[in-house]
C-alpha cells in the first residue's frame, strides 16, 4: 500500500475548533502515528477492508485550524492529558515539536450568534466579534488560501469539529444561497451561527468539507447548494462514536428476532467542555434530536425513547451511557438488555476524523462531488441517507470500496 | 390468516424432549397464537421481511414428542407458570383441551448413555432403560410413523429440544454411516447419546429434521451420512437466543471501527432444568465449547475469551447474562462495553423453534436437500457454515427468502 | 407473640388514596398474611429484632379510605396484575370477599387544588369539586367518625397514600393554625392541596397519622401544631423504599473509608400511575428535592449529584434505578461503583405502610405523640431527624424497640 | 500538620512481598503524602473521626522488606505506571530518591513450599531455596534486627501483603507451638508457607504484625501462640477493600427492611499479579472461601451464593465485579439489585495498609497485645470476630477510637 514513500503528497487538514479536545487529538494522534510510536488503531482505513487503496498517508498531513480560545496544541493536549489522562507525558514530550508547528498555523475563528455558552467558554473579548459577515466571511478564506499557499499543499480538506451550536431556527435564508447570501450581506447575526461561516467559505472556496457536530445551521439547504455548484464532496453531520454507535448496531437484532421493543431509554454522562456545552438546554437539544430519531427509522414503527445527556464535570471526556431497552417477546412476556457505555470521546472520534479526511481526499481525487453517502456509518445524521442500520451502512462503504479498488 | 383457509395442511411437529420447558412453551404457544390469543411476536415468518411465501399455518400443526419424564403439557405448562410466570392461568385454562390433546401424542423417550446428571433428573425407573438400541430405534420410528398414520399428516418434522447431553468423545463409529450401523448393532452404548438414537430414527425416516441443542451425538457425519441419503433437509446446532445472539450482533461494531477487543468475558446464570444440567461440568462443556469459540472467528483474531455458566435456582428460565468487553481504540486507551441480558430462555427460543419448523416444512415442499445453511442466523454453531456475523447471516436468510419468494 | 388470639383488638386504617396501587397492595398483602397464604416477608414488625413486643395483629385490621377515581379493591388489584404481574390470579380469587368488604368502606375524596396531572387521571367529574373547603374537612372528619363507629373500631390509623402532589409555595398561612384556619374559613384554595385537608381533618381528630408521599402541603407547621395539640403521634415524609434507600446504605462506606465522592448520578424510570404523575415538572420537583439533599448530608460535603425521574409506561410498577457513583480515592485516583435496582414499588412499600401502622398504634397505645422520630429509617426526609445513615437510623429503632420491650 | 514537629518518631514498617503492587504503592503514596503531593485521601485516620490521636506521621515512616523476586520500588512503581496507569511520571520523577533510598533495604525473601504459580513468576534460580527452614527463619529475623538497628527505628510493624497462597492443610503441626517449633526443626516443608516463616520470625521478635492477605498458613493457632507469649498485637485477615467491602455495606439493608436473599453471585474480574496467582486454582480457593462466608453470617439464614475470580489480563489492577442479588419481598414478589465495582485494587488497599500501620503503632505504644480486634472492618475475616457487619465493624473502630481519645 505504502510502496516507496518518495515524499507523499502534502495535504492540509484544517480543523474549525482547533484546539477542542477533539481537534487536538486528532493532531496528536496523527503525529504518533506517523512517528511509529502507535499503530493504527481505530482508522478504518487501516484494515484489510480498505485495502488497495492509496490512502493518503498521515504522515503527509499538514494541520492548520481556526479557533477561538487563546489556546495551542502544546497547552490543550497537556490540559487533556491532565484532566482525561489519555496522552502520556511521554508522548507529549516525543511530538512537541511537531504541536508547535501545527501550532504557528491556528488563527482566531469567529463567533457571530454563538450562544451565551459558548460565549462565555471563550471568556472576555473574544476576537474579531464586531466584524461584518461579510468580513468574517473573507477572513476565513484569506486563512485557508493562506494556509495551502505558505505549505505548497496539494489538497486542503476542511473538518468541522466546533463545540455544538444551539440549533438556528431555519427560514427562508437558509433555502437558496441567494437568499442567504443576502442575509450576509445586510449583516443578519440571525441567520448564521459560527459554523454557517465557516461552512460558506470552505464552499466558496470549493474545498472538501467534513462536518463531525451535530450543529444545524451548517450543511444548509442554501451552502449545500454552493457546494453543489463549487463541486466540493462533502459529509456530516454529528459523528457516531459511542452510545448511539451501540444503538445503530444493537437494534437490527430486534428487528431480526421480530422482538418489540417497547422502550428504549438512553442516559448519557460527560464532564468535559463538550459537556459543558450541552448542559445548556438550548445546545442539548440539537444533540438529542439527532440521537433520537434513530430508533423509530430503525425499527419501523413508533416506540417510546429518551435520550438524556447530564453534565458530570468528575467524568471529564470520559462518557458514561447507560442504555435501558424494554422489549416484548413471544406470548407478551417483557425482556430487558442493558448496556453501559464507557469510552473517551475524542479518542473514539479522532481516528473517525482521520478516516474521513482520508475518504474526503480521495473523492477529491476521483472527482467525486456532492454528499458522500457512502460514509453514512459514520454519522448520526448521515446526509441524504435514510439508512441507520451500522450493518447496511458498512455494506455501503465496502461496495464503495471495492468500486475504488476496481477504479485505481 | 393469508387467503381462505379452507383446511390447511396438516403438518406434524415431533418434539424429543416433548414435556421440557422449551417444547411445552412451544406447544402452548403456537396454540395460543392459532386461536388467536397472542400475535405471532418472535416469529420472523410473520414479518414483512417474510412476506410473500405460503408460510405452514400454526393452526395446522399438530404436536407430540418423546420424553423421558412422567410428565403432561397441562402439567408441564403449570409448572412454567409457577416457577417463572410466564404463562397466565387464564391462558391455561383457555387451552387445556389443545394441551390434552397434544398430551395424548407423548411417547416415552429413551435413555441410553445419558450421563448422570440427566438420569437423575428422570427419577426412579425411566422407561425402556433395558432395550438394545436396536429396538429402541425400532421403537422411535414406530412411535413417528404410527403420529404420522394416526392424524393423516400431510408432512412431519421433528425437532431435538432434549436436554444438553454432555459432550460424546467421538470415534471410528460416528464417521461412517456404516460404522455406526455396526455400533447399534453390537449395542454399544459409548458410541451413542439418546439424542444420536432420535436423530438416527429421523434421518432412516426421511424426515426433515432441526436440532436446537448443543449436543455432539446427534448430527455426526454418520448420521448426517444417512440424512443425506435419505434426502431431508435438516439444520442445527444450537438455538441462538440470548447473550450469543447479542455477541453475534455487537462484535463486527468492534471491527467496523477498528477498535481491538482485548477480553470479553461473559457471565451467564440461570436457575431451571437447563441449568441444573448444565451445572454439571461435563454438560456445561458442551454448551460452553459452542459460545467460546464464536469471537475469534468474527474478530478475527485471537482473544481473551471466557464464558461462565451458573446454576442459580431462584432465577428458574429468568436468564441473566453479564458481558464485559474490554477494548482498546486509538492511541492504545482501553474503553469497556458491559451489557446485562435478562431473557427467559423458552419464550426465546420457542418462536425460533416454529419459524424452524415452517423452514424445515418449506423446504421440503421446495425438495430441498441436506444442511439448510441458509438459516445460520437461528444457531450458535451453524451446520456447516463458517459465518457467526448476525448481519451477514440475516442478509443470507433474506436471500434465500427472495429466492423462495419469486420461485413460487 | 400471638398468644391465644380471643379476639384481636379491630385496629383501623384509613387510606387516603384508597385505591391506587400501594393502597391496594396494602390491602391484598394484610389479608393475604392474615389468611396464612403468604409468610408476612418485608415486614420488621415480623422479624426476630421486633419479638416482645405485642403488635397489632394482621387479621384485626379493617381497611377504608377516600379515593377521587371510582374505582373499588377487586377491579384495582385486577389491574395491578394485568400490568406489573405481582398478585396472581388465584390470590385474587382467594380474597375476593375481603376485598369486596374493604370497598364498601371507600368513600369519595377531595380534589382541592390538586394540579392538572392529577386532576387529567381523575377524569371527568371529579366528585365533590364545588364544595367549599370547610365543607370538604367537615365531609372527611364524618366519613372517619362514621367508620370508627360502624366498625366498632378500638382504634383508627389515618396513612396518606396520594400520588405525590406538586409542592405548594408555602407562606405565612402555613406558619400557624391559627393562620391556617382563616385560610380554610375564607376558602383560600392556594393554601393547600388535598392532602392537606387529610391530614387536617385527621388532626382534629387526634388520630395517628403517617405521611407516606412527598407532598409539602401535609405536615406544615401549622397542621403539626394541631396534631401536637390535639396529642396524635404522626410521622412521614415518603417512604424510602428503593435507589434512595440503597443510596442511604451504601454511602456510609465511603465515609468509612475516606473515600470522596465526586459525582452520585441517579436514573429512576418507572411506569404506572406514580410515574405518569411524575413525569410532570411540577409534581416530579417534590420527589426530587427530598431524593437530593440526602448525600451532602450523609457525606458531610458538597458532591455533584443528579437525580431524574422518567415516565417509561412498559414498565408499570417495575421501577429500575441506575446509579453512578464517581469517587476518588488514594493518589487522587478516580474510581466508579454502579448500581441497578430492579424493584416492584407497591410491594416494596406495603410492607412498611403495615410496619407504620403497627408502630403508629404502638405508639398510641403507649401514649406517645408528635413526630415518632424512631421511624426515621422509613422515610426519604424523615420529620425533625437530620440523620440519613440507614444504619443511624436502624440503630435507632432497635433502641426504641428495647425500651417499648422494657416498658411492657 | 500537627504542632510543631520537632522530629517525629522513627517508625520502621517491613512489608513482606516488598515489590509486589500493593508495597509499591503504600511507599509510593506515603512519600507523596508525606512530600505534600497528595492529600491523605482513603486514609480514615486522617479524618475526623479519628482527631484527638498522635498518629505516628507518615514522613516518619522508614520502609524495607523481603521480596523473593528481582526487583526495587523504582522499577515496579513504572511496572504499575504502564500497566494500570495509576502512578504518574511526574510523581515518580519526584519521588525518585525516595523509592531509591527505600530500594535499599530490600531483602531477598523466603520460598519454602511456595506452590508452582507462586515459583513460576519468581523465575530461574529464587534466593535461599536451599537452606533449611531454621536457617530461613534465622535469616528473616537477623534482616529485621539489622533494619531497627540501622536506621536507630523507635519501633518497628511488620506487614504481610504477599501474594495469596493456596490453603495449607493445617494438622497438630499448626496446633500448638512447641509442635510447629519441631516441625521447623525437622525442616518439615507441609508445615509451612512462606508467610509462615515471616509471621513466626515476627512472632519471635515480639513486633506488632498485620496480615493482609487471605492465607491461612500465617496467623495459625501457633503462630498466635507465639505473638501472645512475646506480647505482640497483630491482626488479619485479607484487606476487605472492593466487592466485599461493597458486599458488607449493603447485606444488612435486607436484613433491616426483611427482605429475603434468595441468591447472591458475585463475579470478579481482574489482571495483574494477583489475579495471575489467584488463577491458580489452589490459590483461588483460599481467596473465595474468605469472601463466600461472609453473606450467611450476614444475613443469618443459607442462601445460594457464587463468588467467582477469573483471571483478565487486559485489565492489570483494575478489578471489575459484577453482583447479582436476586432478593424476594412482599407477596413473595422477586427483585433485582445488581452493583459493577470498577477499582483499582492497590489503590483501594495502600491507605488500609497506612491505617493499619499507624493502628499497630497506637496498640504498642498503648501497651495492648493479641488480635487488635476493633480493627475488624479493616477484614475480610477478622481475627476473632464473628460480626461482618460493616456498620457494626465501624461502631466497634469508633468506640476504640473514643477509647483512646480519653486516655490520651
Amino acid at each position: 500500500m505504502k510502496s516507496k514513500k518518495s515524499a507523499p503528497p502534502k495535504v492540509g487538514v484544517w480543523l474549525f475548533g482547533a484546539c477542542g479536545g477533539l481537534a487536538t487529538t486528532v493532531v496528536v494522534g496523527a503525529r504518533a502515528i506517523a512517528r511509529g510510536l502507535f499503530p493504527p488503531q481505530g482508522l478504518v482505513t487501516a484494515t484489510p477492508a480498505a485495502d488497495g487503496i492509496a490512502w493518503q498517508p498521515l504522515e503527509g498531513l499538514v494541520f492548520g485550524g481556526h479557533e477561538v480560545r487563546d489556546s495551542d496544541y502544546v497547552t490543550a493536549a497537556k490540559e487533556i492529558r491532565e484532566s482525561t489522562g489519555t496522552l502520556s507525558e511521554s508522548l507529549l514530550q516525543a511530538l512537541r515539536s511537531d504541536l508547535r508547528a501545527a501550532s504557528r498555523n491556528i488563527r482566531p475563528g469567529v463567533m457571530p450568534n454563538a450562544g451565551r455558552t459558548i460565549e462565555s467558554l471563550v471568556g472576555s473579548g473574544g476576537r474579531g466579534r464586531r466584524q461584518s459577515l461579510r468580513a468574517q466571511v473573507a477572513r476565513i478564506e484569506r486563512d485557508l488560501v493562506e494556509f495551502r499557499e505558505r505549505h505548497r499543499l496539494d489538497r486542503l480538506i476542511c473538518v468541522n469539529v466546533t463545540s455544538t451550536e444551539a440549533p438556528l431556527p431555519l427560514g427562508p435564508a437558509h433555502r437558496t444561497l441567494a437568499a442567504f447570501e443576502k442575509a450576509i450581506a445586510r449583516d443578519d447575526l440571525r441567520a448564521v451561527r459560527p459554523s454557517s461561516i465557516y461552512a460558506y467559505a470552505t464552499a466558496r472556496l470549493g474545498l472538501p468539507f467534513v462536518h463531525f457536530t451535530p450543529s444545524n445551521a451548517t450543511l444548509t439547504p442554501a451552502i449545500r447548494e454552493l457546494f453543489d455548484r463549487t463541486g466540493a464532496p462533502y459529509m456530516g453531520c454529528d459523528g457516531k462514536t459511542g452510545e448511539t454507535l451501540v444503538k445503530s448496531a444493537l437494534a437490527p437484532m430486534f428487528k431480526y428476532r421480530n422482538l418489540r421493543v417497547l422502550s428504549w431509554q438512553g442516559y448519557n454522562i460527560l464532564g468535559d467542555r463538550d459537556g459543558r456545552v450541552l448542559a445548556d438546554e438550548a445546545n442539548k437539544k440539537a444533540k438529542v434530536a439527532t440521537k433520537d430519531q434513530l430508533l423509530p427509522n430503525l425499527l419501523g414503527y413508533p416506540l417510546h425513547t429518551h435520550v438524556g445527556i447530564d453534565y458530570v464535570p468528575s467524568l471529564d471526556d470520559l462518557k458514561t451511557a447507560w442504555d435501558f431497552v424494554h422489549f416484548q417477546g413471544f406470548l407478551g412476556v417483557k425482556m430487558v438488555l442493558q448496556f453501559i457505555w464507557q469510552g473517551c470521546d475524542a479518542i473514539l472520534a479522532a481516528p473517525l476524523v482521520l478516516d474521513l479526511i482520508r475518504f474526503a481526499d480521495l473523492a477529491a481525487r476521483r472527482g467525486e462531488r456532492g454528499p458522500m453517502t457512502w460514509l453514512a456509518s459514520f454519522f448520526k445524521q448521515p446526509v441524504d441517507v435514510a439508512e441507520h442500520d451500522l450493518h447496511r451502512q458498512w455494506h455501503a462503504l465496502t461496495e464503495y470500496l471495492e468500486r475504488a479498488r476496481s477504479d485505481s
